[in-house]
This record gives C-alpha cells, sequence and structure tokens, in this order.
C-alpha cells in the first residue's frame, strides 16, 4: 500500500503540464470592408442601443467614423457617443463612460480603435452594472461577474484586446496602471480589417511589433514548464511578426503582410500560447506599466527598452531556452547573441532601447521603480522583484 | 480616374491572405480528473437530462463509465443512454440515437469516447431537432441551422471533434461517409484528461498521429495562399507530434507527452491552421473516406497509405512547400526526400503505407475510387480529381 501511495506521487510530481481551462468565444470577422457590417452584427446578437467610443479624432479623417454611423443607422442601433480615448487610458475616461452607460442604458459597447479603446469601452462594461467604484476590480477587491457585452472594430493590431478578456488602465492620481483579466469581457464580436490598419505610422508599428512579441516570450523565458509545442508556437508569432513587420516598413499598403500581423498579433494574447503551461509570469509588462504611468510613452516603445535589459538581468535563470531563443529566430549559439539580436532589432526598427530614448532620466528609476513594485504586488511578482531588483534591472536599460 | 480604377484592380488582385470568420465558442477544460466534473459542466449549463452516448464498451471497463454516471446523479441530471458505437460511426445508430433523444426529450448530447462517439452525438444532436431524415444535413440537402447542445469526455485524442462543428458518419447501405461543417455542433464543453487516453493501444496511437498529421497537412500543400505563420504553426504541429508519438510509444504513461499530444491533436483541426489561406482542400480525407467506408478501416490507418501515395502525384503542383516540408521537418532538401521520410516514419510508428498493408485487393481500387468521387462531388472536388484521377492515386499505394 505504501508502495503504491509512493508510487502515485512520484507521478503527480511528474505531472508538469498544467491543467488548464481554455474557452475564448470571440468571433473574429476579418477581411476587407468587414466594419461596414457592424450595425448587423450587433442587431443578430439582439442589441438595439449602444455606447460608441473611439479616441482622439482619427477616425473621423480617415472616413470610419462616418462609415460606423452608416451601419449603425443602417440597421436601426441607437448609440450614444464618448469621444477623447487616450492612449494609457485613463480611469477618468472610463468613469465618463459608465455614467453615460448607466444614464442612456445602454445594453452594449462598441470600441472603435485600438487597445486603449478597445480596454476603456471592456472597463466601462464592467462599471455599467455596479454601483461601486470599477477601479475595485482593478485592485483585485470586487471579482468580475457581469458585463455589457462588448464589440470592437480595430485601427491598430498590438494587444490582442479584440480577442480577450484583458483591459489595462491608468488611475489618474495614483498613476498606478492596472489590469482586468476575465472572459466576461472577451468582445463577442471583432472586426479586423487590414484595410483600417494600413495608415498606422511607421512608430507605431513598430511599438505594435514589440507589444506582440513581448506578449509571446514573456512566458517563454519564465514558465517553469512550457511544452515543445507552446514554445514553436511562440517562435512562429515572433518569426512571422518579424517578417511581416520589414515588409510593412518598405511597403505600409502590403495588404496580405497587413493581414498577416494583425492576426498574429491577435494570437500572441488570446490564451493559446499559455495554454497547459507552469508558473510563467509578465516581468516586463510589471516594470514598463510604470514607464508608461509615470512617462506616459507608448508601451511598445516602454517595452522595447525593458525587454533586452529584463533578459540580460534574468538569462542565466533559464539559461536553454535563452539559448534556444537565439538559435531558433536569429540562427546564432549563446543567450547573449539571441538578446543582442533583438535589441539590435528593435532598434533597427525604430523602437527605442534605452530609457534616454524615451527620455527619461536616470534619476527617475526610483520612483519607477516603487510604482512597478506596486504593480507587483496586485499581479503576485513582489517576492521575486524587489524594488532594489526592479532598479537594478532599469539601470541596465 | 481610368488610372484609379486600375490601380484598384491591381490592389484587389494582389490580395491573397483570404477573408475569414473564426468563431470557436468550445470551453476546454484540461487536467486530471476533470471528467468528475461532468455532472457540474452540464447543470452549468443549464440542462437537466442528456442523451449519454458511448462505444463498444471499454469505459465499462475502465471505470469510466461509473465515474459518469455517478457524476451525472451527484449533480441531479436524468440521463438515457446509447451504446454501441462502432467506430467509422453509422447512420443507423445515429438514428437510433435520434429517435431515443426524440422519445425522451433530452435537452443535450454527452459522447464519452473517441472521435466516433463524438461524432455520433454530433448527428444525433441535429437530427433531434428535426422532423425528415438527418443524412439530408450531409448530403447538403438542409443546411444546419440548429442542434441540442453537445458535450464531450474524450478518450482518444485525434480527431480535434471535442473542438470543431464536425461529424463524419458512414450511410450503412450506401457506403457513403459523408460530413458536415457547422459551428451549432461545436461541444459547448470537452474534457481532455490525458490519463483517460493512457490506455490506447499503440496502434492507435500511430492511426491517431497520422490523423492528426493529416488534418494539417492538407491545407498547407494545396492551398494557392497559405501565410508563412500558417505554415509555421502546420510545421509546429507535425514537429510535436511526431516527437510525443515517438515519446508515447515508449512510456504510454507519460502524462505530460499525452497531454501534448492531445492538446496538438485538438489544435490541427480547430479552425486555426487554415485562417485566412485561399483555395485549401481535403483530397487524402476524400480518397480514404472510400477506404474506411468500404473496408472499414481505421481512420489513420487508411491515411497512412493515402497521404504518401497523393503526395508522389501531387508534388509537382506545389513544389515549393514539398521542398519546405523536406526541410522544415526532417532537414533534408528535395520534395522526395521529404516524401519518403513521412513514409518512412509512418511505417516505424507501424501504421501501414500500402492497400496490402490493409488488406485491400489492388481489384479493390476500382470502387475505391468511384465512391470516393462520390464523396468528391459532395465536397467541391470531382473536377480535380476524376475516378482515373484517384485510380492513378491509389495505384502508387
Amino acid at each position: 500500500m505504501l508502495r503504491v501511495i509512493l508510487l502515485k506521487k512520484y507521478f503527480q510530481a511528474r505531472t508538469l503540464i498544467k491543467d488548464f481551462s481554455y474557452y475564448n468565444p470571440t468571433k473574429i470577422e476579418f477581411g476587407k470592408g468587414k466594419e461596414k457590417e457592424i450595425g448587423r452584427y450587433i442587431k443578430e446578437a439582439g442589441i438595439t442601443k449602444v455606447l460608441f467610443a473611439y479616441g482622439m479624432g482619427s477616425i473621423k479623417k480617415s472616413g470610419l467614423y462616418d462609415e460606423t454611423l452608416a451601419s449603425l443607422n443602417k440597421y436601426g442601433i441607437e448609440y450614444v457617443e464618448l469621444d477623447n480615448i487616450v492612449s494609457n487610458p485613463l480611469l477618468s475616461r472610463v468613469n465618463d463612460g459608465v455614467k453615460l452607460a448607466k444614464e442612456t442604458k445602454v445594453q452594449a459597447v462598441l470600441g472603435v480603435g485600438g487597445g486603449s479603446v478597445v480596454d476603456s469601452v471592456k472597463a466601462i462594461a464592467i462599471g455599467a452594472l455596479y454601483e461601486g467604484d470599477v477601479w475595485d476590480f482593478f485592485t483585485n477587491k470586487k471579482p468580475v461577474e457581469k458585463a455589457l457585452r462588448v464589440f470592437t472594430v480595430m485601427t491598430l493590431a498590438a494587444t490582442a484586446s479584440e480577442m480577450n478578456g484583458n483591459t489595462v488602465i491608468t488611475h489618474d492620481e495614483t498613476k498606478q496602471k492596472l489590469s482586468i483579466q476575465s472572459v466576461v469581457v472577451n468582445p463577442v464580436l471583432s472586426v479586423i480589417n487590414p484595410d483600417l490598419m494600413a495608415s498606422v505610422s511607421k512608430d507605431y508599428l513598430a511599438y505594435s511589433a514589440v507589444d506582440a512579441i513581448a506578449h509571446s516570450i514573456e512566458i517563454y523565458f519564465t514558465a517553469s514548464y512550457h511544452a515543445n509545442f507552446n514554445s514553436r508556437l511562440v517562435e512562429s508569432i515572433i518569426k512571422s511578426m518579424m517578417e511581416t513587420t520589414q515588409i510593412l516598413i518598405k511597403e505600409p499598403d502590403n495588404y496580405d503582410a497587413r493581414g498577416e500581423f494583425a492576426w498574429i498579433a491577435t494570437q500572441a494574447l488570446n490564451g493559446l500560447t499559455p495554454a497547459g503551461t507552469q508558473g510563467g509570469s509578465f516581468p516586463n509588462h510589471m516594470i514598463e506599466h510604470a514607464l508608461s504611468a509615470l512617462y506616459n510613452v507608448a508601451h511598445g516603445a516602454g517595452l522595447s527598452v525593458v525587454i533586452p535589459a529584463w533578459m540580460k538581468w534574468y538569462k542565466n535563470q533559464n539559461l536553454p531556452m535563452f539559448e534556444r531563443f537565439a538559435k531558433e529566430i536569429f540562427g546564432l549559439s549563446t543567450a547573449d547573441e539571441g538578446i543582442a539580436a533583438l535589441e539590435n532589432w528593435f532598434e533597427k526598427i525604430g523602437s527605442p532601447i534605452t530609457l534616454e530614448g524615451l527620455n527619461i532620466p536616470k534619476n527617475g528609476i526610483e520612483s519607477l521603480a516603487e510604482n512597478a513594485y506596486e504593480v507587483g504586488k496586485v499581479w503576485g511578482l513582489a517576492e521575486a522583484y524587489s524594488v532594489e531588483t526592479i532598479k537594478e534591472i532599469l539601470n541596465k536599460a
């Protein structure tokens, strides 16, 4: 009997692939002109009134604003509008949206824009059905249980917010940049039309590529168990992201590359890459959140500064994966060579690789580390990343 | 103006990535002992009565049958049973299930077994809400619009039926083996517990590996447009499938390899690999369906015979992809070397590679080709694959 128990323990111990639930009910409508049908998609879900949110007006210049209204009108969908959502979206604007959603009794939210707009409408969708302060969900005071339904039309591919339940919002006063993850705010439907992304600037193309790559490598390097299939999937994402970025720098109108880029970015954070992995975390995002919150830098720009610094600091904790990364992505041999190659590539596509490149002074590191440490507390990373450790990492940037 | 029109035509013409809708609302519950919660999962969906279907009794020997009933009872789910579902499942047994489902007014179906059981419950789910003959849906006489909800507990990983809307059924008399694809029968929830698959025989392990590989290479080779990301995804699936199969032949109890194998098989046919591709088809499945229908061979065993023969016949129609395949999967240079290596690997893991190995006589080729051609008609492949062409391919087997 004892032998059976010991054997069982042995088998238990060697199980590395972790239990998981995979559930991603978002429908993606990918292709030319699909945004023209957004009114129909919303109607088919039985919805008659939405809060329509967008950013700083670029969709008015491009004609997408008029197109959206035309589609909503065509299918008899009533709407109220919320504009002026900024990058690194703010809690104050979310609160405006929550108030508007409650007053006008909308049944759903429609975000037309990039990750900031979509993250904001998700937070609004949660807040609209809650009597208290929506920030309670970001600080883990309340679990997310319900939300208005979310629809999106994407104009920037980077965050995968179009196919996940994540929202990242910055508190205006405390400057905390925190997140929620809940399938409750997975969009019901997202439109990805590569044509709508053709006007993205070269800078933001680069930042978006960095963001998507960052999403896939965090767990790749940090997980205590990462099946070969997951690793290959991540490597496929990174290689294809690098390829399509390079094509798009030269040919912004290349529809196929734009489409592949968008779809890869979606795959990079829709729940697929970490399925079954054990023990992964997002330290680079933790540190970058401080950069964005305190200096309002673009998320991808912050990541291309943090990632090489973190890699140099972390590499010896998982040398085999760093060597694998060097080999698979760049055809190189050592961890250091792989890190240098990635850093060079970030630079080559025009994303900054030093704090200086972000106009962040060295004497800002102290408060950045303190801010990041607070994020780490909420994310369960405080033990592995003390303020001193984060400073050590940032000093490599 | 003309120049604008011409330019537009040019841009239209060079768009290769195809519009698509991606929607896969199946929830996967992956991990140890998750089958014990099947009653709870069904209850949480608001269901109180199911048709519980299974195969030839292996689940009674393994204890899974008792475990399932215990879980249904625990959560107060009523059930009626349908047993004796065979491999290459038959329309007659589906009709029995449809009758039973209608008489007992179940709200959902639960399949506990492999692809044959799951395909059968999907067909039953469709037939239960239709007054006519369920075969009408397989012959495209009727579009699928509604079905009872589907739940599964998997005991074999191969078909990905646990996470797609496909069902393949054989007509008892005409011996046609036809399929339905509809998200309406995507399972609401599927349990994948690698422990439940540890007792799969070496033969069926090999056939399952072949099946999953077959699912991913059909479109890889036949599509007129296949983004690099899709190709890499397919190569990741094939490499990981080969790796885990080789581990499992030696260590059937290796939980991690069993789990990775199962999850890869799911990814191979859940809609992800073909997203955005243009012009792909499933000729190997078309031909194999004739082998299974007329000689009742295991689907994977039939595929390992058809695939190398088809590759030899087809290779010149897409030589770059065959060379890529040889290089990426086997580190070889030529199309022929890649085909030979795959054929050898099939043989090495114990899956047949000749008609003789399936005990199919050469004089059976005529009627096989005719049967496959009928499948091709329903699948829109009749023009590319005449009876003569199919005979030519089968003569290479």
